[in-house]
């Protein structure tokens, strides 16, 4: 085991009814809060009404930035700082998932900075101050809900880049798996992709030498309980006890918990998945599960033995050869993202095999920022033609 | 899955050489420290002096409590807070396991408050301030060093009792695993039933009706690495890897992660055993293999299906009859005791079956402060008889 610092301070406030209490969260930090928000789902979902119910029975003073889109832009961000400032608002609620989520954190920490907050993304600055953010989640995918990250797509350059700072981790995020009932098939399909992508890279690019049984069985029990909530969330999106799984493994999937012992993790699946949806505006988890089993099948090449322990442990996978039990495994994957519904291939998320060059292009730039040093642009275009 | 709140704020430094860190971390709090230690067992491990050196080297001043002894005592943490007071210290270092910690969590509270600190364990005040406690930990086993709570024995009374609040919570907690080559095959087995204990009482006293996929393997992930690593460090006690994982599955296991969303749990096994260990000053790992198997086999006639879960989903036992099943399973939790050499019957732990009816009358009280409303004297009695 590697050693670490893990520091997860978020309060969690888990379940059914339990929106009513964002009003007494928000107050503990002031009396006027920016309120940021999507394109309406809120809305039909009667989330938006809860949310703002109890935030006036609080005496909290609301100032609404709705429309953020998923991808989200640095525009967005901006035009939430500028109100940020103008209201003096004494904190930021995202009503939404990580698309919200990340632009309330990067208002958070641009409303208290004096500088362009795309400088947060390039590392060229660090968060030394922020807003406090608060979370009302709607979607489970990113974790943003209990992590310091937040992911923004530059709208002059299509990058999409990321911060991290313990100043912009939520101090309170509520969960309530009812907000996930009127969640699509395919938003239920993606967010699952999202998320077993989480802990598929934290578990195949550590760096950690040896063995790890403790972090390994975590990502099974996570991985597994997610699966299964997603195939029933999918079969009844009213489920609730499949839905409040699906909301809690996502959430511990990507908190730090899974990696923390294994050393650096890297991510470039989400790199080169942000290259397709910053050129193509796909859902994210869609060209997560175009881009995973290609990423998987070459770098399985690399380190069978891993991929093989995977196929083994989490499928249980009888073969004895390392290479043909990685196949094995990542076959069961790519067939179960096929199952719920998410496109397994450029060709099916209508992504032409000609541009392999363009998106190879664009992502090895934001390699160069995550310091994925082995992602040249020649290993990229390898990558991709396994996604074909 | 029921409604839950998770808050868990205090920060991990986990691995090799950490010790080296708490001189930095005791200093965001004051300039001088009362630090809370053992019997010794920290002077001949090496620890005691990693940690003065540390803090000298941030210029903290420190002033020393050593003399903590297991089953730790009211009067000694009473010593402590009128230490605390004089020398006016602005944190309370523990540096040792849960006893040392435990103590040093009543004086951080008593230091502050204007009343016998007892009253905080029989719950007629509350705890509304304490000073900051550190945690340099050299025994794994109640994970105090990342959950909110103290047990205590009161002198006069041998009543072992209990506090919960945040307040009290470890700030920082340096785990290095290094700290725990000295200790003793006895302590590790002891260590490793205490840890088990608490996984297992969260599992079967819960109030969840359903199912609970994710805290059950949550339990089994961390049960699993941590009798895996148990055995290891009993065949190597300097084997870093077994003693890492020892560490880190132990905290896990009771930071109030695998009991989040089982709605209420209660810990009758450690309400019998505290009296055991308050009346004959037996180990509280010792006393927990001698009562769990016991409690366990009372429990499975009342509720066979879920022991039977246990016996199948984690020792793989293939037998359909629940009660043969229940039994199976925990006939291998009490062998495994047996092997790692702790006792697993009063007989065994030299205490008189004669006096079963003595340590009922100690346990009921504790019984009633706990709100277990079921464990009357007689129901006491009987589940003691199985631990014959």
């Amino acid at each position: 085991m590697q050693n670490f610092v893990f520091e997860n301070p978020t309060k969690i406030i888990f379940g059914q009814g339990s929106i009513a209490k964002i009003g007494s969260e928000v107050k503990r930090f002031g009396n006027r809060v920016l309120m940021v928000y999507g394109m309406g789902s809120v809305r039909t979902s009667g989330v938006y009404e809860q949310v703002l119910n109890s935030l006036k029975e609080a005496g909290v003073d609301v100032v609404e930035l709705p429309g953020v889109k998923s991808n989200p832009m640095l525009s967005k961000a901006k035009e939430g700082i500028a109100l940020a400032r103008a209201k003096q608002v004494d904190a930021v609620l995202a009503v939404g998932g990580g698309s919200v989520i990340d632009t309330a954190k990067t208002i958070a920490a641009g409303a208290k900075a004096d500088h362009d907050p795309w400088e947060f993304f390039v590392y060229s600055k660090t968060v030394k101050s922020a807003l406090p953010v608060l979370v009302v989640l709607t979607l489970s995918a990113s974790a943003s809900e209990m992590n310091p990250a937040a992911v923004i797509t530059r709208d002059e350059t299509c990058q999409k880049f990321s911060v991290r700072s313990p100043l912009i981790q939520p101090k309170t995020s509520i969960l309530d798996p009812e907000a996930l009932y009127t969640l699509t098939p395919s938003y239920t399909a993606y967010s699952a992709v999202d998320i077993v992508t989480h802990m598929l890279e934290g578990y195949f690019t550590n760096t950690e030498p040896g063995e790890s049984p403790l972090q390994d069985r975590m990502v099974y029990a996570f991985m597994r309980t997610l699966m299964e909530a997603t195939e029933k969330s999918l079969a009844d999106p009213r489920d609730y006890d499949a839905r409040a799984n699906f909301m809690w493994s996502g959430t511990l999937a990507f908190n730090g918990l899974p990696v923390a012992g294994m050393g650096v993790v890297g991510f470039p699946v989400h790199m080169i998945e942000h290259s397709l949806s910053a050129l193509y505006d796909i859902a994210h988890g869609a060209g997560l599960s175009i881009v995973l089993p290609g990423w998987m099948t070459w770098s399985a090449t690399k380190n069978p033995a891993r991929f093989a322990r995977l196929a083994r442990e989490f499928f249980g996978v009888a073969e004895a050869d390392d290479a043909k039990a990685a196949a094995a495994g990542i076959a069961q994957f790519k067939a179960w993202f096929s199952a719920i519904g998410s496109p397994v291939s450029l060709k099916e998320g209508g992504i032409p095999e000609g541009d392999i060059g363009k998106i190879a292009d664009n992502a090895v730039e934001l390699a160069r920022t995550w310091r994925l040093k082995d992602y040249t642009k020649e290993v990229i275009v390898e990558v991709l033609q396994h996604c074909r």
